[in-house]
């Protein structure tokens, strides 16, 4: 294994602690904790707080900050955060107004969260939450009940941030997710494995010329393996099993994520986004607003995913597009 | 080879497509050049250009925006561009006041931009430049007479980006640029080699329990080669080697800069970073701020860089934190 780490059962301590010092007008660690949390909190508002195991940097530390959340949990890698460490991003989030939970669907996860708004209640904070799960590629997955929570997680942050700035109350908060969700749809490939610090050695086989359809985000099997092939075959795939999914018409409103696993560099991203922007103005859909970048990753697993927002409200665009003060935005 | 994109050949013209489509109210491209501009120029001041060859992404065409870049022009794969398309990007980014020029010291790089800034004379445009030589590791490499500029450069494109928005004139451009490189100094590491689409290999031969120090944004050979070791070790390293190069006293005053080579996740970033602050806080050094990111890559190949630039100014302070439209900072 070839890392720039120390002790590999010492990655996520030395990473929050790493986030701390570097930005410290911006992020507040609590010692000895995984929570992650604005330096600054807006009084009057709902906070918003997200989280899950490490190993999806800049997920979800990256988008703490003014407009998106109010803190981040930051679990060990690829392992669901324990229940007390999320109340206390719960507690560190609230200002009377309740906090609002933004959980991808892994069974660890959204138990120990579950858990935790429990614990918050019992101490008088009302909580809130959504369990985004847009991966439309396998049902009932290796850690998972039901669609994968990845990288239109992200999407859900900033849309939420968003309103939650504006001041909407936890109801509120609570539809608008809801109505989000119900229109976030992802799909990925991935051409490598990611390597668990602790674990040594890559999360499953790959053939040097092949790549697979549908792997989830800790490395979970997906749903095709081929040759490698161009991008313009592999974005056709992927627009196909989106179009499935929302059984779109001419002149329908998408707001989309073209998103690194990682190890895949900026220029395959705008490289895959150049042959979709194809596929899409082929369908007649009306793209909104386009997002790329690195936001959702599985360490330096090499591939990319596909995230389609379907807006039913063109507000979201708006709320998209509002500048934040967060890292990595 | 595996990497999502179609003919090796295209590959900078679809992602510079890519770029253009995905990012319309920002960013625009000359049809079939190499340059990205800005969609919206401000009148009225100097307008900065840089480029290079691209893989290196998202540097330079990500800092394309309000407050960084006017144009970016972005040559074939590790190839610089010809000047007869730097001059393109010269012409879209003049108001009337002139325009700077930021080079990265390659020979093929300094003399392109250099005719294409006679070129520009010859239309009347006035231009001034700086060349920048961040990188201590080798004096004379692969392609390049003196040092190589590396990730430093994208703090000089913040740096004059922001006092051009103030309003200096090319003169004052030019004196700030160059004081800003005398104070500039950066190191890198690499686990592993990238792969030139065209090329079809990794550019060098690394064992799989080996780094290297001191590898170039293209990989040209550095000055050591190890076994793998813990990131603090490696921090110690490039610590020493930037100490040596300032000959630094308590109390000086820097700011710090970690910069993925592209296939090192944040992760381990943050890590090395953590390293490193408790190395400068050994010294006695005041560090003003820090920037952990992928600025300046060398494609999908794995390592770091850490760029120190010393603050004999704290308006560089000021004009690294000042807000910007870009994509990637």
């Amino acid at each position: 294994m070839k890392k720039i780490i120390n002790q590999p059962s010492d990655v996520v301590n030395e990473m929050l602690q790493g986030m701390a010092t570097a930005h410290p007008e911006l992020l507040e660690r609590f010692s000895d904790s995984q929570v992650i949390h604005r330096k600054a909190d807006t009084p009057d508002v709902v906070g918003i707080v997200s989280g899950g195991g490490s190993g999806h940097e800049p997920s979800h530390a990256g988008f703490v900050g003014e407009g998106m959340l109010s803190a981040a949990v930051c679990g060990e890698v690829f392992t669901s955060p324990t229940p007390d460490q999320i109340l206390t991003a719960i507690k560190a989030s609230d200002n009377g107004k309740g906090v609002f939970l933004v959980i991808k669907n892994y069974t660890g996860d959204v138990m120990n969260f579950e858990m935790a708004q429990e614990l918050a209640e019992a101490e008088g904070i009302e909580t809130s939450s959504i369990v985004v799960n847009d991966d439309i590629a396998i049902e009932d997955s290796t850690f998972t009940a039901g669609k994968r929570g990845v990288a239109g997680t992200v999407l859900m942050h900033k849309i939420i941030g968003y309103y939650a700035k504006e001041g909407k109350n936890l109801d509120e908060l609570t539809e608008i997710a809801n109505k989000v969700n119900d229109n976030l749809n992802t799909i990925g490939l991935a051409l490598t494995a990611a390597t668990v610090p602790e674990v040594g050695k890559p999360g499953f086989d790959i053939e040097d010329d092949a790549f697979e359809y549908g792997i989830g985000i800790h490395g979970e099997p997906g749903y095709k393996r081929e040759k490698i092939k161009p991008a313009k075959e592999m974005a056709k795939e992927l627009v196909s099993q989106l179009k499935a999914t929302y059984n779109w018409e001419a002149g329908d409103s998408f707001v989309v994520l073209v998103n690194s696993m990682g190890g895949t560099p900026l220029m395959e991203l705008y490289i895959f986004w150049n042959d979709v922007q194809q596929l899409l103005a082929d369908e007649g859909i009306d793209v909104k607003w386009v997002k790329v970048g690195e936001l959702m990753t599985s360490i330096e697993m090499q591939g990319l995913s596909l995230t389609l927002l379907k807006v039913e409200d063109n507000e979201w665009v708006d709320a998209l597009k509002a500048p934040v003060d967060v890292l990595a935005w």
